[in-house]
């Protein structure tokens, strides 16, 4: 792509004919209006305005409109189309923010769609330079974390919220003593008074620091600091403090200014959650794809991306799971490539570890299993030495239920999760 | 409601028995899991997990599934209903950003639900005084701008982008000449090489002072200032030494985090523009109405508030678009009513007026006109002109086609409207 110059892809539906629906977007989002105005010159439109490079029209036209609002077909029909937008960077230059109003500002609005999605986003090079991107992202969090090559086995504090510090502490003890890499507070536990963060760290650290000690191995505990400006900075300070060696923040939560400058002052690996996803894309004819959405928060600085997880509790297919395990692994510029690791999370137990590594092609990865864990019928430490043990097996490339006869845990683990 | 919990209201669509799927997101989004776990005590249950305090099952089915990936429907039913939960203060406190991850997380994305969209949230007092609200609001913003209890009437500079700086200025004398009360840029012009935001505000005030010092009214302008906070906080300095009266911040763009900082800094109006409200609103069964999601950003300091406009050219109806403007209006909280200014816009002109303050019955609103104004076929001056005349007709109970016949800008306005 031109150096100067940002691309777009969207999935298009449309009642009118795409070719004008998509120059109405390009306007809308560029130097037109509804009404023609002066000054909007055919000088400044080859300067200023966005350009349509691509529309490929399906063959299959939609049944009907995807979303409501729309103008009337006149011919009936609504049709499908692939289209590329481009704009100039001059216009808004590289400003992430601002990227976003102009990639996905009011064109969804527009009654000459019955659908939009964004597909994916291409940046010029000036965005590389503008922004920070993850610190940290896999060797980062490997060193930190200690685990060489493997991946990483997680979990999320269970029940998500009712635990005060000194009952997540206990659990954590018991995770840690069973040899967890990462442990996550869930993205509902926050500083509320009935768990207050700073409790919860120092009771926490303290039992991570001990079994340090004497094991020599620290695992990583991802700290919600998700709040405001002034309290992120806080509790970024009291988790440094107190040798804490990740936090997370919600991306929906904290919003993508409060997220670049989390990541400017931010001395830790950035575990980055994504819940409100689904108002975001679950319906398929609206929205972001994970593929736009993710590079924005990996530019922004995030080290770790929430991608959902094979047989997930949640509406996604498995198929899109892995499209955005992927994309987190796929470089964003070749001088930065801004890798970040895939978390997998909700639902997942020992049973998807095969399926997971051979459609990431990679043990770089972290698996997050709450209920997989702490539901263990044996109790979490009995779940933890399942996940291991299945994560060991797979890349031996020994089927589970062959290693599950030497080893009881993944047994019965696969017991429960069958 | 009581003044410990957070309440928020959904319209849901569900494959299973509704009563089970409230309580599975109520699971979900607060001690629960999709196994049972160890420490979920009845105890813990009681202190920590979200109520359903409501649950008002819908007469009509709906006809199939609004979105994909829910569970399969056993008797092939899926039912709606009104659903209300509720959560304790004591596990989040009163924390803006944490409080959308409790209303506004995972839960959209469960299979339990086929459709599901956040109608309203219920916050307790300790949000109000966590919180700036709006600084200036409608009293704050009719004292700077100079206009007292009529409708104030602006435009958005067009071409959105495309200008340079003195083009800017240019149009603003224009449009100052004709009496306009206020002038915002557009959401795509920010601080690209084409027209810097430094530039901008230099050649514009220059305008508006010198037209203040003439006439003595002093135009609003809320310039762009969409960026990374430390790029916002030099624009906001820039703009409160420059003599300006207002700021303008896209949310989507910005965020919660950014937001709730900018408003704590901030010494000017906070003109909030919600583009990107598509795609978080335009299915109605996903999502975000409106009445819930501006609430979050008046408590988190916007002054003025975008809410589309009458007859406009998005795909949003006109009694959407009027209970939004009324919410506006409506008290958040008896101690902190943050009462915001309703901007409408989007394809608005002369026409719009008398169904405007028929449906707000109220002149407490900003009605941008771009094309409205720019395109008036006389020119910008004759367009302010002719909204001024609509207002004020509206106003004292004249018909617009009876006004027109001795005022010709408003005459000629209709012609290009109708």
């Amino acid at each position: 792509m031109s150096g100067d110059r940002i691309e777009a892809d969207y999935l298009l539906e449309t009642p009118i004919d795409p070719r004008i629906a998509a120059e109405i977007i390009a306007g809308e989002q560029s130097s037109g209006t509804f009404v023609p105005v002066p000054g909007e010159t055919p000088e400044l439109k080859a300067r200023s305005a966005a350009r349509v490079i691509r529309l490929d029209i399906l063959d299959e036209d939609a049944a009907g409109p995807a979303l409501p609002g729309a103008s009337p077909a006149a011919d009936g029909r609504f049709r499908r189309a692939l289209v590329t937008l481009s704009w100039p960077l001059e216009t808004l230059g590289p400003s992430l923010p601002n990227l976003v109003a102009t990639v996905a500002g009011n064109l969804f609005e527009l009654k000459a769609v019955s659908g939009l999605r964004l597909l994916d986003i291409r940046m010029p090079s000036a965005f590389a330079a503008a922004y920070r991107g993850p610190q940290f992202g896999i060797a980062g969090t490997r060193r930190l974390a200690g685990v060489d090559k493997r991946a990483m086995i997680g979990t999320i504090v269970k029940p998500s919220v009712g635990f005060s510090a000194e009952e997540t502490a206990s659990l954590v003890r018991k995770l840690c003593e069973a040899g967890i890499d990462f442990i996550k507070d869930d993205e509902l536990q926050a500083d509320g008074p009935a768990c207050p963060f700073a409790d919860r760290v120092k009771a926490v650290m303290r039992v991570i620091e001990a079994e340090a000690d004497r094991t020599g191995k620290k695992t990583m505990y991802a700290f919600n600091l998700t709040g405001d400006l002034d309290q992120m900075r806080r509790r970024h300070d009291h988790l440094v403090e107190s040798g804490a060696t990740c936090l997370m923040a919600s991306l929906n939560s904290v919003g993508l200014v409060g997220m670049i400058e989390l990541a400017r002052f931010s001395t830790l690996p950035i575990h980055a959650h994504r819940n409100g996803w689904g108002y975001l894309a679950r319906h398929p004819m609206l929205g972001w794809s994970y593929v736009a959405w993710q590079k924005i928060w990996r530019l922004a600085g995030a080290d770790h991306m929430h991608v959902n997880g094979l047989q997930n509790k949640f509406f996604e297919s498995d198929a899109s799971v892995m499209d955005s395990a992927r994309t987190c692994l796929t470089p964003l510029f070749p001088e930065k490539p801004c890798i970040v690791m895939p978390v997998f999370s909700s639902g997942q137990s020992a049973r998807q570890a095969p399926a997971t590594y051979a459609g990431l092609g990679s043990t770089d990865l972290i698996v997050t299993a709450g209920g997989g864990i702490m539901g263990h019928p044996d109790g979490p430490a009995a779940g933890v030495t399942a996940l291991k043990e299945a994560w060991a097996a797979t890349v031996a490339g020994i089927s589970l239920e062959e290693h599950a006869r030497a080893h009881p845990e993944l047994g019965r683990a696969l017991e429960v999760a069958a």
